[in-house]
This record gives structure tokens, sequence and C-alpha cells, in this order.
């Protein structure tokens, strides 16, 4: 599934290719998150012709309850679902689960929890992740796990470690007494964990490195802690991962994020942020953040960033985008979602080319200082 | 301005050609509503590529009062503060003074009224309102005019009827003492009224008609009145209408409205229903009226209208649309309403085609029949 193509001399970053079969992924590689089996605001020529994504994530948690399995099924998984020929990663739904449903209750075998829509009972199993995630048909599926949130106890990461590692066994025998049942591949990615203990985070990633899942995530991160924690517990993570094996990141980040966790060996991101600060008015450029609500655009003819390649830019002057959003315009967050995107999807090709020139790790200090700017 | 084509053997049906330094416009046409500066959930690529508008509407009342008159100045004009290359008309505000604001006093020489947005006191004058769209730079203008609400007593709409008319000319004048800013034509059309009272229609046509307006267009219908009684007050407006001058039905209105009107001798038509209704999961199709929401479609795994050539249909089953409205994603807006505007720009080409081959007024009963049908 994934072939290391080249490392930097000087650090971890490096370039591989992820073979699916929709298509081949070069990474490092962000992924839009399509929750709901639509990424926010982006119709299929945006995301194609645009934002060039060659993989989304879907959520299982969203997707299991609605439209539900049945119709998953009936449609013919989630890429003839939402008409998507590109490849697609999807959560097990545990992430939701623990941050989104009213009420749950955490059993040996698996988690209870009530549907934030409608109160309903529903229970995920290692075995029922999978199933769904097959039904689904997802490229890329990921196991069941328990993301402690932060903070948390050295004795409560420790425990929760113990149930996580159960279940990624358990997702991975349930992986490997199904099959795919579209005709296409599908990979299974197993989730580290260890909250900011780095003794906890080295026995996962050893731990999980020896099943033998064809990719490892690192899990519990961006959920609170400061930056710098973060990096480290991505850095010891990376650390003991098997080398021929893709990592991802999951939930982050910034572009500074992105750019130090490549360095630190990271090939695959997903994260809402892109999307979700576009609707609250936070464009991301190549000159640092925008506010577009900030009064200093009202007046402002020219472009957000002159010259770069999304609609918004192409298109449109900041005036312009200024008075959709105050007015409430949906084309508002249509642009400003499909600009971040854009502009997330070109960052990771800045990264590539560095890596594969071998000036990434001289490039990357400055350019995260710069994406960090506030306009 | 205006060149006459061809009208129907049997009817009051026509074809002819508008043009405009942007760009020439083949009626009878539809021009999508964009209220404030951008037709809601369409981006660019839509309206030119999918939708193929020739011209849309701006409200003149809503960029007035934001961006407003200062910052459209600075842009350069509405075509340029939104980059719409197609033609524009824009409405004279007097409708959405009378519908949306607070308070109005209406006086002799225009209406004083509270902005809708922060309570802020202004006045519409017939100069004012030239003046404001002298610097919008709309390739149409329009008077300002009172719309009497229905129902309303013959001799109100009789008093409101004079006040338009004296308007109208004040309009006219300040008009002709005044020039374009941006280096392209601005024509002016005048507005007749007169309720539902067949009389008081005739007499405004005949009083607009001799003023040498660029066009005419019929205002105050689609208010509450029933269809059949708007109908009739389309079809007396057009037989005293000058036959070589552009005729606009405002506000107007269902598929099969626009049916029965282009019947009547209308040449032009706007509407916000086809982008509100498809916002509330209302599908246009060439079969008839579609619910999205309804639990029917929850498992119908078939475009809205097989075959068709918005992105809707072409890419999407009913399934997906339905999910998308249920789990109220941005993209179904999207879908929807660039769908609704594609089919009613199809429909004006249909009905073109059958104006050209004469065949339009046997075609069109049993066409406006069909759209009316709900699925
Ligand atoms: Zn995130
Ligand atoms: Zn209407």
């Amino acid at each position: 599934m994934f072939t290391l193509r080249k490392e930097t001399t000087k650090g971890k970053a490096r370039t591989g290719e992820l073979k699916t079969d929709h298509g081949t992924i070069d990474t490092p590689i962000f992924m839009p998150v399509g929750t709901a089996g639509t990424v926010k605001a982006l119709d299929r020529s945006a995301l194609l012709e645009k934002v060039k994504a060659p993989v989304i994530l879907g959520n299982t948690y969203h997707l299991y309850l609605r439209p539900g399995n049945r119709i998953m099924e009936k449609a013919g998984g989630l890429h003839s679902f939402m008409n998507w020929p590109g490849a697609i990663l999807t959560d097990s739904g545990g992430y939701q689960v623990f941050s989104l449903s009213d009420i749950r209750e955490l059993e040996p075998d698996g988690v209870v929890f009530k549907s934030h829509l409608d109160g309903s009972r529903h229970k995920f199993t290692p075995e029922s992740v999978i199933e769904t995630q097959r039904i689904f048909g997802s490229d890329i599926m990921m196991v069941l796990d328990e993301c402690p949130p932060y903070p948390a106890s050295e004795s409560y990461v420790r425990n929760s470690l113990d149930l996580t590692h159960r279940w990624a066994g358990m997702c991975f025998d349930a992986f490997h007494n199904s099959s795919g049942r579209y005709g296409h591949r599908q990979f299974l990615f197993g989730i580290t964990q260890g909250g900011v203990y780095p003794e906890l985070r080295r026995q996962s990633v050893e731990t999980l490195s020896e099943t033998g899942f064809d990719g490892l995530a690192i899990g519990g991160l961006s959920v609170g802690e400061p930056p710098e924690m973060m990096y480290e517990m991505t850095d010891i993570s990376t650390d003991y991962m098997p080398v021929n094996k893709p990592r991802y990141l999951m939930g982050v980040g910034t572009p500074a994020d992105l750019l130090e966790s490549v360095a630190r060996g990271i090939d695959m991101f997903d994260c809402v942020m892109p999307t979700r600060n576009a609707r609250n008015g936070m464009l991301f450029t190549r000159n640092g953040i925008i506010n577009v609500k900030n009064a200093r655009w009202k007046e402002h003819f020219e472009p957000a960033d002159p010259g770069f390649h999304s609609d918004l830019c192409q298109y449109h002057t900041m005036a312009y985008i200024h008075h959709l959003f105050r007015a409430g315009e949906i084309l508002g967050l249509q642009l400003a979602s499909a600009h971040n995107l854009t502009f997330y999807l070109w960052l990771m090709e800045q990264i590539r080319m560095h890596i594969s020139d071998d000036t990434y790790d001289d490039w990357y200090p400055g350019m995260a200082e710069t994406m960090r700017k506030r306009l």
C-alpha cells in the first residue's frame, strides 16, 4: 500500500506514495473532512478541480446515524452514495461518540451511546465499526479507540490504553475475518494513544506496530494540550513507528501544525479547521491569517492573496468577500471553504516539493512563522 | 436596444433580442435574483457555465444599505464589485422599502424609511434612485414606484397610480439629465401599476408608453391575487404596450406562470422563487415539482430528473440530496439552487424554441399542466 520515496537528510520529513483502488496519494497529504458525506460547502468540481483532493475523510459516527448503514449499503457504499471518485478514509466513530453523543457507557466490548440527533440508543463494538466501514467501503478504515480527554491522569490514560489496544486487536481480527463488498481493496489503520505521557506513547506505538496494520495513526492529540506538547508526542511516536508504514496524525491542525508535524515524520492529516474556520470568516493565505469580518477589508479592492489560484483570490476582492460575510451570504461560505482547502492542499504540495529537493528542514521554520501571522 | 424577432400566429408570445453592453439577451428571458450582490448559493461558474444566465437582477434597496453607494462607487459599480461579466438589471428599491423596511412615510417627492438592518433613517426619491443606479452601473435601471398591497380599493390604487406616474416622469428626467459613469450604456424601464383594476392598468400602460422608456414593466402583481387575475392584468397590459419595447413582468413566478405570461406577451421575468424554494427543498423538474424532504426520496437511487443537465441531476441521486437536506448541509442548498435556476433558464430556452417554430400556443398549456404536478 505505502511506498516510502524520500527522507530528508537533516530531519524526519518524508515523501511517499499511498496506493488505493481509488487513486494514488502523494504524501504528506491533508484530507478534507466530509463529515456527513459532503465536504461542507464544496461541490464536486471544487473538490476535484480546485482543491484537487485525492482523498477525503468520512465520519462513521455521523454516517452510521444518518443516512444509516441500510441506505449506505443499498447505495453501494459511500463512494457511490456521494459520487466521489477519489479515495476515502473513514474514522471508527469512537471520537464522536466520546465528544458528541449525550450519554455513553464504556463496556469491555464496546461503547453504548445515545444519538445526538434523536436520543436513540446505539452500541459500537470493535466488530461493529469494522462491519460498518465494510458497508461504507472506505479505502482506509480505522480501528475503534478510546480518546482520553486532556488533561487526564497517567493512570487513567494507562487503563484507557489497555482498552484501546484490546479493541485494536479485536478490530484487526474482525477486519481479517471479513472482506470488502464492492470489489475494491480496503486497508485498516491502528490508532496509537497515550495522552501526553511519552512512555505510554512509546508503549502504544510499539504494541500496535506489531499487529500488522496497514498504517498507524496518532490519536488523542490536538485536544487542548499546548502545541509544543503535541509536537513532542508526535516526535516520540514516529521515533518508534516502522518506516515503511504511513503515519497519520488525527485531527491536526493549523498550517503551522502541519509543517511542524511533517518535520516530525507525519504523512497524513485531517482537520475540520480549514472548512470550519472558513465559515467563521478566517482565511489562510501565503502571507498569514485573514479575519474576513475585520473592518480593514471593507474597502480593500484587492484579492486576499493576489495570484493565488483559489476562486476567492482569482475572481474576487476582499471588499466583496467582506460584504458577503457581513450580509450572511452562502457564497461567502462556499468561496472561503474552497479557498482554505485549496490553500491546505497547495501547502502540502509545497511541503512535498521541499522534501523532494531536501530543503524542507531549512524552509519550514520560516514558513511556519509566516503561517502564524495575523494580517 | 430591443429587436422583436418573431410573434406566434395564434397568440401574443414573441421572441426578441435585448442588446446591452454586457451581452445580447434572447427573450423571453428569466433573470436570476442576486439580491445583495450574489445569486444566493451560486458561484460564478455555476451561473456562467451551468445556469448560463445572460442577465441577473440586483436589489437597489439591499445594495444601497450594504455595502452602500460609496463602496459601490469605489469598486467601479456592481459588475465590478461582484465581478459579473453579464448584464445586470437593478430595481429601484421601492418594492423593498414598502415590504421590508420598518417604518415608511410617503411624501410627494419620495419615501422615508428605516433600514431593516440597523434602523437608520433614509429617503428614496425619484432622483436619488436614479443616482444610485448610475453608481451601480446596471445595464437596465428601474423607476421608483409605489406598489399597492393586495387587496387595495380602486380609489387607493388610483391615487397611488398618480404618484407612481409622477415619480416615473421625475425618474425619466433625472435619467436624461445624468449619464453613465463606467463607459457602458444604461437603459431605463418604466413600471406600470393599477392593482387588479383593468381600467387603471390600461391607463397606466398608456401613460407610461408615451414617456419614452426603453422598456415597460408590469409591477404590483404576484402580491397575493389569484393567478387568473394576474394573467388577466398581464394580458390587458400587454394589449396596450408598444410592440417594439421589451415587457417585463416583475416578481413572477412559477414555471407555469412563466408559460402563461409568455403566452400573454411578456419578454422578461425575475423571481426569488427558484432559489428561495430550492433552499426550502423544492425542486422544479421537467416532470413536475419535487419536495426533497419527502420520505419517498430516502431510498430513491435515481436523479431527480434523469438526463437533465444540472449538477444535481448529472451527479447525484435523490437519496443523496434528501440526505443533504435532512443533515442541513450547505451543499444541498448549492445543488438545489443551481438546479432550479438551470431549470428556469432551460425552460426559457424551450419557450423561445417553441415560439420560433410557431408551436408555442399549442405546446404551452400541456407544459404548464406538467409544471404544476407534484411528484
Ligand atoms: Zn482539528
Ligand atoms: Zn416572485
